[in-house]
C-alpha cells in the first residue's frame, strides 16, 4: 500500500486542531502517563458504563479534586473519557490506552527512556549524534549505556524490545526452518534470545552468535542454564571494526532488527563483509520493520516515529529504513533478494538473501 | 454547546491508532519543532504545488539528508507533508502549524516553558506544588521567576500571554465601558497592559492597579513614558494576604485571565474581598477562558491543556475553569452575575458582576 501519496482528505479545521493536537502534544502525553500511573483509566473502567464520580474516584485513587479534575477535563479532550451527567465513563481511546500492550509498551518507553532525551532532537539532527543520551551520562550510542541506565530506563528499554521481537519470532522461525538451516550465524544476536528460540525450535540446529564481548557473556551463561551450552557458540567481535573479519562459510546468516541500528554507510560495510563471508550457498536472513511495508498508517506511524529514537537517543544516525533503502544496499553488496515477506509479526518484513552470481 | 457528553463516534481501529499517537506524542512534537525550526516547513511550502526533493531541501537548508530523511517521514505520518512522486509536498496540517500563529505561539510555549518540567507532571500533581518549575531554579510560583527565566523561555511566556489578551482586549472593551467606568481598579493589573489600553480607549477613566510592588514599578515607568502618569495610580500588595484590604468604593473593579492563577479557595478569598469593597452601585468584570464556554471542542482541547502548564509549571493548584465552578465561588462570595457574554475575542468569556442585595 502506497503511504501518503495523496494530500490528506481532512478539512481545514480539522487540519487546525490536528496542529494544535501537535503543539500540546507532550501535554496529552503527560496526561495520559499520570492517569496511568495513578491508576485512574483503570478505576473509571472497573466502574463500568455507569461511570464513577470525581469524589468516589478521589476516594478510591488517593488522588485529589484538583488534580483529577485536570487531568480528567483533558482526558474528555482527548477522547479518553466521556461524561454521563456527573459520572466519568471509559471511551474508546482510553480502552486501548488501558488494554493494548503496545500503547502502554510505546508510551512507557517514551516515557522512561525517550521523553527528556527528545528535548534535545534539535541538536541530535544537527550534529548527527545522540545528543539525548546525555540524560543518561556520557555515552556515544545507547547500547553500552543499557545496563547502566537507571533501573526504570532499563525496563522500558528492554520492554520495548522484546515486545517486538517476542511477537515477531514465533511468526517468522517456521519461514527461516523451512530452509534448514544447520549452522546459522546470529550477528548482533546480542543476549542470545533468538539463538536460544532456534535451539528450541530445532534440535539440531548450531548456533554462532557474533557480538561484543559483554553481550556474549550473558548469553554464554543463559545458554548454559538452558542446556544449549554445545549448540550456542560465540564469536566476540566488534562489528564496526571493518578490519575485523566474520565467520565464514555458514549456510546461514542471520540479522534480527539489526540493521536499523546503523546508518547506511555502515550497513554497506556490515553487508559487504558478510557477503565475503558467505558461500554460493548460504542465506542471509533479515528482519526489519520497514515504514514502507507497515500494514496500516497506524503502523507506519509507529514505526517512523520509533526513528526518532534512533537519532535522539541511540546512536544519532539510525533508524527504521524504508525498503528501498535497504534493497538498494543489498544490491551493492553483492546480494539479491530471492523471498521478500511482509506482515510477519508486528509488521515485520522478511527478506531471504543470497550471493549474486559472478 | 455541552462538550464530550457522549461516547466518540469513532471506530476501534481509529481510537486504536489516537492512543498511539498519545503515546508518540513527544516525538512527534519534537518532530513539528525541528521541521519549524530548521526552516524546512517553509521551505516547502515555498517550493508549492509541485513540490521539492530531499536533495534541493538539504541543498536550501544544509540540514543532512538523514535528518530531512526521519523528519520528513514522520511528516509524512503526521500528515504534515505528503510525496508526489519523489517531492514533498506540504499538506493542510502543516500549512496550519506554518501559518497559524496560535498554533506556533503555543508550540513554542510548550517547548521553551513547559517541555522538560513536565516530566514532573506525576509529581507535582501528586505533591500539588509546581514540580515542574524546578528545571528553572528554586521557586514555587512562576510569577515571580518570570524575569529570571532562560531568554527563549521568557520570550516564548510573555508571547503566549499577550497573543491571549491581545486578542481579547479589542472585543472586550466596548463591552466594559458601555457601563462607563470612571475609576477601574485593575487587579492583578501586572505591567499596566490593560489599564494603558483603557486610557487609550477613554480620555477620562482613571485607573489603579493592584499588584506586586515590582510589577507596579514596570507598570508606572510605562505610564510615565505613555503620558497616561496623572490617570494610572498603583496599589501595592499582596493580593492573597488576607489581612491586606482592597481599594474601596470604586465603581469598577477588573479582573482579567486571573482568577485562572489561583486554586478555588484563593479565588474565593479574593472574591469576598473584592466584594467587600465595592458598594452596591460597583460592578465587577471577570475575563475568563472557561473550557465548557469555548466555541469548539478544538479550542476546548486547548484550554483544558494549558490547565496542566499551572499543575506543573506556574502553581501547581490552579487551572482554566469550568464556569460552574466559578460561578459558584461568585454566589458564595456575595455577588450575582448581571451580564454574561461569551465568545469575545479567543474563547473567552466576560463576566460584569454586582453586589448580591443583602
Amino acid at each position: 500500500m502506497p503511504f501518503y501519496s495523496n494530500p490528506r482528505d481532512i478539512t481545514a479545521f480539522d487540519a487546525k486542531f490536528e496542529a494544535q493536537k501537535i503543539a500540546f502534544g507532550p501535554i496529552s502525553f503527560q496526561v495520559a502517563h499520570c492517569l496511568m500511573k495513578f491508576n485512574i483509566l483503570a478505576t473509571i473502567d472497573k466502574a463500568g458504563g455507569n461511570g464513577i464520580t470525581l469524589a468516589e474516584l478521589s476516594q478510591s485513587t488517593q488522588v485529589s479534586e484538583y488534580a483529577l479534575g485536570v487531568l480528567l477535563d483533558m482526558g474528555l479532550s482527548m477522547g479518553l473519557v466521556w461524561q454521563k451527567d456527573v459520572t466519568y465513563v471509559l471511551d474508546k481511546t482510553g480502552y486501548f490506552l488501558l488494554h493494548d500492550d503496545m500503547a502502554a509498551i510505546n508510551l512507557n518507553f517514551v516515557q522512561d527512556v525517550c521523553y527528556q532525551g527528545l528535548f534535545q532532537l534539535d541538536k541530535a539532527l544537527a550534529e548527527g549524534t545522540a545528543a539525548g543520551l546525555a540524560v543518561f551520562g556520557e555515552w556515544s550510542t545507547i547500547y553500552p549505556a543499557l545496563k547502566d541506565l537507571p533501573p526504570k530506563a532499563k525496563e522500558s528499554w528492554f520492554a520495548f524490545d522484546h515486545y517486538y521481537s517476542d511477537h515477531a519470532f514465533p511468526a517468522i522461525i517456521p519461514f527461516v526452518f523451512k530452509h534448514n538451516p544447520r549452522h546459522l550465524v546470529d550477528i548482533g544476536g546480542n543476549t542470545g534470545k533468538w539463538a536460544f528460540t532456534c535451539c528450541q525450535y530445532d534440535p539440531e540446529v548450531e548456533i554462532t552468535i557474533m557480538d561484543f564481548p559483554g553481550q556474549l557473556a550473558i548469553a554464554a551463561q543463559q545458554a548454559a542454564k538452558q542446556g544449549y551450552s554445545s549448540r550456542v557458540h560465540t564469536f566476540a567481535t566488534d562489528l564496526l571494526d571493518e578490519s575485523l573479519s566474520f565467520v565464514e562459510g555458514a549456510d546461514t546468516y542471520w540479522m534480527s532488527q539489526f540493521l536499523d541500528c546503523f546508518s547506511k554507510a555502515q550497513i554497506l560495510s556490515i553487508l559487504k563483509r558478510t557477503a565475503q563471508a558467505m558461500t554460493p550457498n548460504s542465506q542471509l536472513f533479515i528482519v526489519e520493520t520497514f515504514w514502507d511495508r507497515q500494514p496500516s498508517a497506524a503502523s507506519a506511524y509507529c514505526v517512523n516515529a520509533t526513528s526518532l529514537y534512533f537519532s535522539a537517543m541511540a546512536n544519532g544516525n539510525s533508524r527504521m529504513y524504508h525498503s528501498k533503502d535497504v534493497l538498494a544496499l543489498l544490491q551493492q553488496a553483492g546480494l539479491y533478494v530471492d523471498e521478500d515477506t511482509d506482515n510477519l509479526g508486528l509488521g515485520h518484513t522478511l527478506l531471504r538473501c543470497k550471493l549474486k552470481p559472478i
